[in-house]
């Protein structure tokens, strides 16, 4: 099977390279030129969990894949705004049967792969993998996961499981998810309040549990999107995620979050949009106000605008 | 007529050094240590828009005012935390026809400062003179003002008048408001934009001009002020005071708030509570949600605690 990595930044050099070492047949794809070159000359540097791995998988910038190249895996790690432009270039390299796997931050993403491949043929998903890019070519992957996976339909099951098994290999830790939806805003409550969070404040996972008041701001965020979720049936308790979150955050206390590495370190522009954004436009074309995160979604932008991030 | 500035800092400084210049009996007074030293022994340098002055204006640490002293005239302008601890050193040293004048940022300092003096004896009002403190003993004035004031209640009048003119000769640029509570909102709606979110985005006032998302969060704090403005009867257009904040952002562009300076420069705590938490709270009080002034008062209160400001 021929897997590919649609987006190769830090944690899909992380599933890539994982996948390599298990013996599949990965190629690496990635829209930013530098690390697409960079991996092509001089292989992939990777340091998992502290162990130092240096990985000769092949690699193309999005614009220059092979056109005889056919995928029957497609893993997709863009950021959230480069997703259309990903799949407009992995297009000609899909088939009939190829499963596209998406376990990227944000909200309704399938809404725009179903543009592509069959609903059937998404698996979808969430991920506490954490990943770093030093520069081009050198990357960090930390963690034990979980994956979270599920398909959107039943028909979809079949799929779910080829990946579960792909993934069980590559020792990324794969859990079938009981409900997909509430992975997803389980997963939305981490990324609306950590990395808008520590982008704001510039700080770490732990100096949030630090606060009194950051934790008072992580459960106000929280709330909102317990109640925006219920949109997408989903029916989270408030309290209940409010701890989980802080009990995650203590877990993995050092680590800067990816919006954190977008924004602070690299002066790029963030995901907020798909994130805090999203629940605050969901939730108005249901009528259900939620003004902290749209506020949320403009503090970061006024961010992004005061540091001319590109 | 004996005039006391409780409250010494950067804008009280600069207050006591015009009333000074205009051969007023004027006695400094501040409750932090390393100001009333530096000012007992080598005088006040203060930079008024430009032009140097070195003034030998006797001053006092509130816990050290010789017990003799009588004012006739008091001018507070503490940090709101701080008022009331100034109130009561200053209690002694007040007769019954004491006037206190409080130009002070923030909401509701009369309920407090009425267990001191008679309401028809408190002058309120609002300044845009704006000021700051290079180093103990060092300070600057910059800009022209204006000083609205007003009374709280008719018999108050001829207060108003005796401060008017009084500020008049001082050529502090003294307005009779029309709508002291008016006054008092708008300008609440200035530093509740431009204090919070300066510190927030750790920025000058022109920056927050420059960006559309800055802007639209100037707006929404704005909004909720506006409406919980109501329960004092006052009835501002939100529109018209975005737009009266903006231009003033663009005319004092390189201003850092005092806010800013408190937090980013000083690292010491701020008056959030008293702007925006002031508003979320009397809001709640009244049934008038306010949850972004609330969050915005929260963070600030997370990154004093980020900062372990004092």
């Amino acid at each position: 099977m021929k897997i590919a990595i649609a987006g190769s930044g830090a944690l899909g050099s992380g599933f890539g390279a994982m996948l390599y070492r298990q013996g599949n047949d990965v190629t690496l794809i990635d829209g930013w030129e530098p690390q697409a070159t960079a991996v092509k000359h001089e292989g992939l540097h990777i340091d998992i969990n502290g162990e130092d791995y240096h990985l000769n998988i092949p690699m193309y910038q999005d614009t220059k894949i092979p056109s005889d190249l056919q995928f029957d895996i497609v893993f997709l790690f863009t950021k959230a705004m480069q997703l259309e432009s990903m799949l407009t270039h992995i297009q000609p390299h899909i088939h009939d049967t190829t499963i596209m796997v998406c376990t990227m931050n944000g909200l309704k993403h399938e809404e725009r792969i179903v543009n592509y491949v069959d609903k059937s043929r998404i698996v979808r998903g969430v991920t506490t993998w954490t990943a770093g890019l030093e520069s081009p070519g050198h990357t960090h992957l930390m963690g034990s996961g979980p994956v979270e996976i599920g398909s959107l339909v039943p028909e979809g099951q079949n799929n779910v499981e080829v990946i579960y098994n792909l993934l069980e290999q590559a020792k990324l830790n794969p859990h079938k998810s009981e409900d997909l939806q509430q992975s997803i805003w389980k997963k939305i409550c981490v990324n609306g309040t950590a990395n808008a969070l520590c982008t704001i404040l510039e700080c770490r996972l732990s100096t949030l549990n630090e606060s009194e008041y950051a934790r008072k701001l992580v459960y106000d965020i929280t709330k909102e999107i317990v109640e925006v979720a219920t949109v997408d049936g989903v029916h989270l308790n408030a309290d209940e995620v409010y701890h989980y979150l802080i009990d995650l955050n203590d877990k993995v206390g050092p680590h800067f979050p990816s919006m954190y590495q977008d924004l602070i370190n690299n002066n790029r522009r963030t995901e907020i949009d798909y994130i805090n954004g999203a629940v605050a436009r969901l939730g108005s074309e249901h009528h259900i106000d939620a003004p902290i995160n749209q506020f949320v979604a403009n503090m970061v932008h006024a961010k992004e605008e005061q540091r001319q991030a590109k």
